[in-house]
């Protein structure tokens, strides 16, 4: 196909397709005259999985270009790409020694039986939430946690299921991307309306 | 108590909390001499959820003060007090209409049989996010979010467990802001943990 077809199919437009070309993220087209190039439906895949990491997940375009280096280095690990995508593992090996900073986080996540990278940047949020609530009079510790992460785990689940009629790699992680990033904000709000729910129900008139 | 035990008691320091009195979030104490006055628990409990209001969810001093009045008429009423709160419900009778624009979420309420405020702000939240995935191209609507609206409720069921033991409303205000607001970053964090043990489980090698 041609690059209109291309942005057409992907939705991204030419002069943004032009601009990752010339950066390197997107591999040039079969030249088929000195100015035209025939793309294909990889281009159309790498193209949605580009846009989803600079547009969603609001990377820059050279953390994208090393992404999608090391995506091509397991092209057909999954469970490596999804984890890249998601920024639960490091791009490179930056395997800092971070101590035992997250004990807490470590504990829920044993607990749990959760097999989880351990410098995933999540540790260090449970650990600060648990930290601030505490800093602020709630009685709280992993524990109090274990009850939320069960139901993250249901949530998880949901979201792995709807990866699995993707059947490329590069899709499979684009879709990861859209639907975990994307629907933060949603779960957040059904949370917020449940509550209403709930609170109408415990104690409305 | 005195105004250094006030704030010894609520976590607030002694500047912050005469700034309150001057604004007029927080009622003066009993005058027992020219400079002196003498503060209660009431004032305690007030203070801690001014504090929740301005340093957690972010509210300005003069949305905190209305806030505070429509608490203050409501005082009985712990559902009303907790939308407030929470911010489910407007301070004031903004009733403005809005015309049939959130539909889709409107459906989705409707399956779950939620009993939710006309003007819920997180009804637009789920709209948006809607529409921001068929945009990208994944084939998404209001049922896709069942399955998710579900897994809500039943987070929303703990958060309110959790204020149960607080018998004040303004306690119980405080915490459900606390709760609310803060562990929204641990929840999108277990989120991310449980998917990528459930990538592992999955697709790892």
């Amino acid at each position: 196909m041609r690059i209109s077809d291309l942005s057409r199919r992907s939705g991204v437009p030419i002069t943004t397709i032009k601009h990752y070309l010339r950066e390197g993220l997107l591999p040039p087209g079969r030249a088929t005259a000195a100015t035209q190039a025939e793309y294909d439906d990889s281009h159309v895949r790498r193209l949605r999985l580009i846009r989803a990491l600079i547009a969603v997940r609001g990377l820059s375009v050279n953390t994208t270009r090393e992404l999608l280096g090391a995506v091509s280095e397991h092209e057909s690990d999954t469970h490596q790409i999804l984890g890249l995508a998601l920024g639960v593992r490091p791009v490179t090996g930056t395997a800092d020694e971070e101590g035992p900073r997250d004990a807490e986080a470590d504990a829920l996540l044993a607990e749990m039986g959760w097999e989880v990278s351990d410098h995933a940047p999540a540790k260090a949020v449970i650990t600060e939430t648990l930290e601030t609530l505490r800093s602020l009079g709630v009685d709280y510790d992993w524990r109090s946690l274990v009850p939320y992460a069960t139901l993250a785990k249901h949530t998880a689940t949901l979201d792995l299921d709807q990866l699995a009629d993707a059947t490329d790699p590069l899709e499979r992680a684009e879709r990861a991307v859209l639907l975990t990033v994307l629907l933060e904000p949603a779960l957040l709000a059904l949370r917020r309306l449940a509550q209403e729910d709930e609170s109408a129900k415990r104690y409305g008139g």
